[in-house]
């Protein structure tokens, strides 16, 4: 496989404004037929939370970091300027007024167009997040799994 | 061209920090003979506003925005203890002791010596800045235009 | 060398989070036969600070700055939820019971592992810290050193 048709993206943080540009990078790599694959960890994984779904078998801590993480896409702050989640509301509306994807339209585009998402296994147990609390069609890995992945990619990106 | 040859960074920070480091590398890389690219997006675009400029056709969320982002690159906070700006103010004392080039010389730098800059063009509207705002020496362009670049960049960067 | 048996990474935050992902996979890579080099840079460099060790000739503003970081990297905060420290050591009792690697067993494995570790000089300063303020077994460079070592690394991370 050519190196300079795969990118790979860890996103390590939920904040909307990075985890959008870890999607728009991700999803135009594939419209411009290049393979592409993100690692969701720690913060960043709360980004796949199924909000219709809750685990039951979760310790004390599990359940409070649980209530205390966003339980979907649509509940990400704004790393700046989030003001208590004004700021988010307010760079939504401004999203569309310009039409520019919402986060879920470009969570469902990744998706249709098989961006591989790969979710941390270890940033799962420290969030007490269990597979069914996460949305469908993504895979689960380690650091062993990325590493793999880098070692046939020359655009890597942490965000 | 030889893909070890050029460095590529998206700057989505406004943090004086992180400015820094993506000036002083790219910087650095051009004074070493390589190539060096940064793309400015969400937040890092208002690095390169200029303070003396102001556009009007905006509409009030724009505007809002627009007030409250920094002005110019002179007004930058500090990823970590910005304390109101005295974090920042303080570094800027630190960093002129110890002669280590201000953010301004930074920019001023990366233009003399042909750094590509580049502004992401969606990030603009969605911030409510025109082109006029923006200093002058830079390059406008999209997700295309970054991923077009990194397939033959080695080094690729998110800040 | 071949490249895809290189991976470098810039730490520029003391976020618990961020280093311990910069730590795990360094500390993958050397496992998997890779070499691994990490910078620390601005903040980043606090993480390698000796608890033990303080230096005397340094200006009000040095002293200052060295005071309000964290003395050891027992004392790192958390990106997202840090609580003024609560969040911080609510994620080590996670780590405890879910048998991840506490950040000292991570930066210990690292050094035995031969993970290269390079401080940055001109941070150092901008900190006020001096190298007998530092852990032993790391090296010293600016931004030339790492833009050598990118020059033949494909994974280059920016965390």
């Amino acid at each position: 496989m050519e190196k300079k048709n795969k990118i790979s993206i860890v996103l390590a943080s939920n904040d909307l404004d990075k985890t959008m540009s870890a999607l728009i990078i991700a999803n135009g790599a594939k419209a411009m037929g290049m393979e592409a694959i993100i690692f969701f960890t720690f913060w960043g994984i709360t980004v796949l939370r199924n909000n219709t779904k809750n685990s039951k078998n979760k310790s004390f801590l599990q359940k409070l970091m649980s209530i205390m993480l966003p339980n979907s896409s649509n509940k990400l702050p704004l790393s700046k300027m989030n003001m208590g989640g004004l700021g988010a509301k307010m760079m939504k509306v401004l999203m569309k007024k310009h039409n520019v994807a919402s986060l879920q339209q470009l969570i469902d585009l990744a998706i249709e167009q098989k961006v591989r998402l790969v979710v941390c296994e270890m940033s799962m147990s420290l969030m007490g997040l269990s597979k069914e609390e996460i949305i469908d069609g993504v895979d689960y890995g380690g650091v062993c799994t990325y590493l793999d992945e880098t070692s046939e990619t020359c655009t890597n990106l942490f965000i």
